[in-house]
């Protein structure tokens, strides 16, 4: 993998991402392939939203369908049908969410399987393991997602463990490319510190003293208020490396994303686009619509007339009520569709702003469209 | 509508059919879309398949999401987006299978809709009028599905309704007719009768003195054995006038269409491709393969190699039990796309079967192999 910068205004910067697979323009989206599937679209349609690399998800992938029965298939690229570049995350954050089910010690993490309540021990080791049997193009460290809110102490002491995984981490993922080259193209730290700007500054300084090819932000967009998650950012994001990719995870709405830019953010992904299209809402250049509402029962026009998708072109917003009430699983996908290609060209747009030095116009333009 | 046979091997025929919106190969089949959508597919991906024209549901289209709001966009094709042919059927079908909800008269019939209980009359008039809004290529007549099984009066007195029935139907549709020359392209009479032959024969022949453009066999594949629909079909398809189409309605499996095929039938439409898919079973060319099986678990092969739909040259039936497991609507999409195009290669083998006079042989050959 190599990341150049292309452009840069204040902190705000262009760049590409080349990988074997491809090269992918940043600042980047990531649709979220949960289960080696973006959910109710094809790879193709997908790809043809303008997205050049994807997320999946090592905890859901390991559970379901295994990784022998990826690694069988050569990755999860052959498996899904995904020719571009693919970024795992390390099943961490998911662990995080089984809150109680879990059990926390130095080594792993150990839980019951939520698919079949076998337990399953996951460890540095084996989401590396995981993760090389995927053959992801990105792998994530396995780190501890702190919670929100935590003290100081739960905060630090679960930073410092993530730290040691990280390192843990590390090792593992080059024993397994020694051992594989063709497999395994980069691996990418993740700072942690909850909402402490000097845990935050101790973990980015543990993480590059290890040296990885990428770092991420873990541990926002986890309930905490969008000021305290740009304090963050507005503390962090001047000290993480310029050379390599910035990658904040979880995150988010477009007002979220275009404030994380202006910060220097290159790497997003978010299940917003693809959830909320499945729950009825549409993320338009007109602000957000929720085709659901009756008023739209016999709406002959496009949901976006400025959108250029398939979606827009070819259906009313009459349609897409009508099969979100007949529970027609077209509807889903149609605003999928909509709501991935609306994405990724914000992001195109966020690109255009960096290059002419707009970005801090369109953001405030963005929020006000949003608030409205 | 022009309808012109092109071959013939026995009872067997190839024809085709000429619409102003394209022309369809016969034998031919319909794929189902009951809401303004073949279920989980696009248009696009139906007419991939192969499919020239589709069958809508009158019925479910008149309640959602209402006929004027069809009308709106100006018909069912610019509402869901499907450029070629359209057949809709009449409701009488579905009002048939209300059972104890309706209340049927001279006039018509009364029901309580299942959507939200408002009571709704159901008149030949009315049907017309529905399906004049929804702007079908082929418009059915208005009739009563007499059931299975039904004593001789009970089916003669259903038979004699559904012909007053068909007159009142005629009369309506051309009055549609000639206030809007552009809307209405056909009408079909639909044979009832039950399972006995003199009444299919008196239905048939009451049908041929009002006059229509194609005639169709309704009252089968409503639960009697293959061996009595098949003597109806003997007896009565000697009958039917040579020069109109005959849609056999609601058939079938592959082979209930090939025998179909064999005694004269034209036309075909049935949920099984769609709804089977759903319900994770295909129609290969080595039979059919439940894909929910766990021995296809880490199967990296394709669903059918002799296959060139998308789903086939892309994915994995391990792939397919893997989304089948994990709920994910891409499922559904990929195995209704395999099996669309299953039955539209299995119409081009049939006409083809035709044009070398070996259907019977092709029959026998597809029957030995879904019985195996």
């Amino acid at each position: 993998m190599k990341f150049t910068v292309t452009s840069s205004a204040g902190a705000a910067r262009t760049g590409s991402l080349e990988f074997r697979r491809g090269t992918v323009q940043t600042p980047a989206f990531m649709p979220v392939g949960t289960y080696g599937t973006v959910k109710s679209v094809t790879p193709e349609e997908v790809s043809s939203s303008g997205a050049e690399i994807i997320l999946g998800n090592t905890f859901h992938l390991m559970l379901r369908p295994g990784p022998d029965v990826v690694r069988k298939h050569g990755g999860l690229h052959e498996f899904m049908n995904w020719q571009g570049p693919i970024l795992t995350d390390s099943g961490g954050f998911q662990v995080f969410s089984l809150a109680a089910m879990r059990k926390l010690s130095e080594e792993g993490v150990k839980f019951q399987s939520p698919v079949n309540g076998d337990e399953v021990f996951l460890t540095p080791e084996s989401s590396m393991e995981v993760q090389h049997d995927l053959n992801a193009d990105i792998t994530m460290i396995f780190d501890e997602c702190t919670p929100y809110p935590a003290s100081k102490k739960e905060a630090r002491e679960s930073m410092a463990l993530s730290l040691r995984w990280a390192d843990r981490s590390r090792r593992r993922f080059d024993e397994l490319k020694s051992e594989e080259p063709d497999r395994g193209e980069s691996l990418f730290g993740i700072v942690q510190g909850g909402m402490y700007g000097t845990l935050r500054e101790e973990s980015l300084a543990g993480l590059t003293d290890i040296g990885f090819d990428g770092y991420a932000i873990g541990g926002l967009a986890v309930g905490e208020p969008e000021p305290e998650r740009l304090a963050v950012l507005d503390e962090l994001m001047p000290r993480m490396p310029q050379d390599a990719p910035r990658y904040l995870m979880g995150v988010g709405t477009p007002v979220d994303i275009a404030e994380a830019v202006l910060r220097g953010v290159d790497m997003f992904d978010c299940v917003i686009p693809t959830r909320h299209a499945r729950n009825g809402q549409l993320y338009t250049s007109h602000g957000k619509i929720k085709f659901r509402h009756s008023g739209y029962r016999d709406d002959t026009s496009s949901p976006d007339p400025d959108c250029s998708c398939y979606t827009c072109q070819n259906y009313s917003l009459a349609y897409l009520r009508h099969l979100e009430k007949c529970g027609e699983i077209l509807g889903p996908r149609l605003a999928t569709i909509h709501n991935l290609h609306y994405y990724q060209k914000l992001m195109v747009d966020i690109r255009e702003a960096i290059s002419t030095g707009t970005l801090a116009d369109f953001t405030a333009e963005l929020r006000s469209r949003y608030e409205k």
